[in-house]
């Protein structure tokens, strides 16, 4: 597990010229209503506007680096921040980029990876069948899958998210990061590797991380609601699930009510308009899904912000 | 002037309680398509969505230590921020806010403005004319007037944005602000006295330091354009004055499209809705109004994002 580790730190290096190291934001105890401090890594401001170009360019340096970038480029199902992620990418190393969406990515998403001047393929009902399409499109073509979370080099790169807020909060005894397919969470739970309790919050109608925990073992969940074109994978990947058994404290639930509160709460003091999964994480608190103990001191990542203002 | 650098750092420490420490981000070169790396400090993370609640609580709090809080509270002219800071103050401080705002200040900061328990007066056409009819008000109710800008303790208080932006990038040497009525440049220019370049930036249409420096006092200037709501005072103040013909190095004017740009490119590549005003200092870069010296480190101050998500 420690070799994870070292992973995630080589990850940093790697990417460090191609990502932002995003700020932290210290708020006092009642800012939020909330009867303690928090800090909250501002990742929104990320490229493309979430934590996925941390993996996507892990990934795609790591497979340069060894000369295994076939001249078809790189393909990548999604529902629509790592596909964001992974056209930025391509665009900044002069690749081609191939992007597969379900149905149910918002308008703001399609166009995003579309200005990023990837080939935007729109198919499936949920992630799960967009990456069905984009392995049957990757078999004919030769391009590198960059998955969107199970794969070690991007669950690498993810957990660099880890290593960023420990240097600029390292006071922090809790962290809440809002859990898709577990890339973030499982990269970070890494990093953490317990000296941190990290705090999984998934949206009721996306419990995939919350379920395998139960079962012992990733299955497939229900995909739906407010927060499934971020959170919306079927079931956890198998490279993070020992990650989040080991180090993953507790896996909570929150309504789709909780988030759209959160993401109001979030515009009204701190003028920062985070997507639904974006908000995910701090709506725990908000809600009162997870309480923290005595003595906490929290952190909240907001991963993501691809959305549409007018709608938000 | 070495002594209101002192004034700055006793009001950072009295105001310390009551506003954020906002975040520093870091770009690399290009990353805005400028070819040299930029510090912005993200100010409109602040409370009440400006900078503005900095100079409104060291004023209330430099009165309250005196015992000169009136019973009928505090009153302030304002194109909104200020307002909204004052009404933020005040609640906070268990006081009662009256705000008057002319005709121009948009729906958001009003709604902002109530939000907080003020009473909103809305009269007159710009900013000069609400000052006017606060003026009678207080004279009648012997609130406290809280000036948007022209008085030392507010200028002092907004002076703690450059302490705050020197701790967290020391390496700077040129800043870029938007100026209104001056107060946070002239409390910005005062604290860096000269360590700095200071940079100021207003829109072509409300160019009040810009033609107070080329009369060598301050004189009335048009009010107009995109973000007369927030820089469209018709006369700098004259207390900034002095810190502002001896500390800010150049005055330049930029284009309102050049703002409703830079509003674009904050949200197309930060996620960060800024308002016309919170934009304009960026603007001066990207339409190149203001060119970087070789080898400048440059700092931008995104001072305010009031404003409605749907129209930015």
């Amino acid at each position: 597990m420690m070799l994870f580790r070292r992973e995630i730190a080589a990850a940093a290096g790697r990417i460090a010229p191609w990502v932002r190291h995003t700020p932290a934001l210290r708020l006092a105890p009642d800012e939020l209503g909330l009867p303690f401090p928090l800090v909250l890594k501002l990742e929104l401001v990320q490229h493309a506007g979430s934590f996925k170009p941390r993996g996507a360019f892990n990934r795609i340096l790591t497979a340069r680096a060894v000369g295994e970038l076939p001249p078809a480029g790189v393909i990548a199902a999604s529902g629509g921040n790592h596909g964001a992620a992974v056209a930025y990418a391509a665009r900044a190393l002069g690749l081609r980029a191939e992007i597969f969406v379900p149905e149910l990515t918002p308008p703001a998403k399609r166009a995003r990876i579309e200005s990023f001047g990837a080939r935007l393929v729109r198919t499936g009902a949920a992630y799960a069948d967009a990456l069905q399409a984009s392995r049957a499109r990757q078999a004919e073509t030769g391009a590198m899958e960059v998955h969107a979370y199970d794969h070690p080099a991007v669950l690498a790169g993810q957990g660099t998210t880890a290593r960023e807020f420990e240097l600029d909060a390292p006071e922090l005894t809790h962290v809440l990061v809002a859990t898709g397919g577990g890339g973030l969470i499982g990269g970070m739970a890494a990093w953490y590797a317990g000296s941190v309790h990290v705090v999984s919050v998934e949206p009721r109608a996306c419990p995939c991380l919350h379920d395998a925990l139960a079962a012992g073992r990733p299955v497939a969940a229900p995909v739906g609601g407010l927060a499934a074109d971020s959170l919306g994978a079927r079931q956890v990947g198998a490279l993070m699930f020992p990650f989040a058994r080991d180090f993953v404290a507790e896996a909570v639930l929150v309504p789709d009510e909780a988030i759209r509160s959160a993401q109001r709460l979030l515009w009204d003091r701190l003028r920062l308009l985070a997507e639904p999964g974006g908000a995910t994480a701090l709506s725990a608190l908000l809600c009162g899904a997870w309480v923290p103990p005595e003595g906490a001191r929290v952190g909240v990542l907001l991963c993501g912000s691809n959305t549409d203002p007018a709608e938000a």
